[in-house]
């Protein structure tokens, strides 16, 4: 865990007009950063991706990322991760480069293929939505899961407590995959932090995957920030049905989401939140007898 | 500005234990939400990338995001912009592809190339800062600019102040670019908002290419949320000095603030903020005589 923190040297500026501030004005102090460095996905010996990333859970990354890719759907179509053996100039191994084997009929992506773009023509011409839109092999439309309101609220909480590098950086965003139970309460199956939301879903989604939990029927998966096109696609590639965001949607999400059958909550705390899409799922309590 | 934000119809739940919310925990009301859409970069006929952004400032987005990928720093090496003509089903045009023609002497990046990767033997076995970083043709390290703290605390209300599309959405990052004064006062010169904070800082650069406002000397660029390793890079290849964020940065936008000779502020405040690396540039009053 070492990478995943950095402690810099920060010079922290106080102007609050209290007499210690206009006398000492400049802290010197230490601060704790959460790490970004880059990360380079390969297929075989052929580079896929490079992501900036929080080192950590770089296999389940890597799992996710091809996930979301639409290149594989199940743990048996990848054969193996392993990290590139390279070291810097210092002799020192920089982990960052992991090669992931396909099993052979696994079809491989082309080489430094734009990630979105789907057709010769691009996106002239087409509906947004169809032109980024990647096809997925499970379906969360179908999930029967149903969460009662109160549970789905909660969440946002739960995320924050188990929230390990955040609390002292500031600096991550968090994804967290939670099972609904049939009582209808909600545990924590996976957390995951990164500088990069995308990742953070990513790493959850290959965990997944790894530990041969694909498609996540019954879950819902919380993330910190805001919800965008690319994390409902996200979810909807690993076939949750529930995706809730502490924050906004942006209209494309919710577009996918209600083209998926996926629920989409935003603006989740604890005493109220917004469903934008398949609110069949979320349960309501009845009202009061007036 | 139509497409910047859409109406929705959405479910929002109060659980907030008030009579009135138990009687009718659900209301039915319209959310306004930030439009995401794909943009396809074309330079020439060939496609370079597609990016999720909030319509409008697209030919900026475009212009800056060449600057940002190190293809073109002078506007005089960008021919023309235009919107692909394609319409989708219903016969509406999309406007979601930009020709970007550059003039015959600028190099082509390759086709579908890695943004990140910058060699064929990727990044096994280089540090990480060099495997990532872009030269850039401009000098932000040799910018004598020397800004007040105070002046530099206040930008992000100002930046907030500014803000149209953040009032009615909740749901977009926003980059301003100001012009520090002889008298170490603030103009704003540019705003740009959008679903990602990446796009809103290519706006804004791409904004002062087209303006010949290249390289941004005595300005600084104050962003929404974190700094990311990607967000010094922008400011770096617009030789911009001075980069603030309202949250955390990362390990490596450090690093490369520090290599590239950048002023890095973060966690900025009205009434604190950090200074991460060229705190030479941030002016401090003197202590008060005790």
């Amino acid at each position: 865990m070492g990478r995943v923190t950095q402690r810099r040297k920060v010079h922290k500026i106080v102007l609050d007009g209290s007499p210690q501030a206009l006398e000492f004005p400049v802290r010197h102090r230490e601060d704790v950063l959460a790490v970004e460095e880059p990360l380079e996905i390969r297929i075989g010996s052929m580079s896929f991706s490079v992501t900036m990333r929080t080192p950590g859970n770089d296999f389940d990354l890597v799992a996710g990322f091809l996930v979301s890719e639409g290149v594989i759907w199940t743990p048996e179509q990848l054969v193996s991760l392993r990290f590139c053996a390279g070291e810097n100039a210092d002799g020192v191994q920089t982990f960052n480069v992991v090669e992931a084997q396909l099993r052979p009929d696994v079809v491989r992506p082309e080489t430094g293929r734009n990630v979105f773009t789907s057709s010769s023509c691009g996106i002239c011409g087409t509906d947004s939505i169809d032109a980024v839109r990647k096809s997925s092999h499970y379906s969360p439309a179908e999930d029967p899961l149903t969460i009662p309101v109160e549970t789905l609220a909660a969440l946002p909480q739960a995320l924050r407590s188990a929230q390990d590098v955040f609390d002292v950086t500031g600096g991550v965003h968090a994804a967290g995959l939670f099972r609904i139970s049939d009582d209808g309460s909600a545990d924590l199956l996976c957390l995951r932090e990164d500088v990069g939301r995308h990742n953070a879903v990513d790493k959850v989604v290959g965990w997944a995957l790894r530990e041969g939990l694909l498609p996540l029927r019954g879950t819902v998966l919380q993330v910190s920030g805001r919800a965008s096109f690319e994390l409902v696609q996200k979810a909807s590639l690993a076939g949750i049905p529930v995706l809730a965001a502490v924050s906004a949607p942006s209209s494309l999400a919710v577009e996918l989401a209600e083209a998926s059958g996926m629920t989409l909550a935003g603006f989740s705390r604890q005493t109220s939140l917004n469903i934008y899409a398949g609110q069949h799922r979320v349960a309501v309590p009845a009202p009061a007898a007036g």
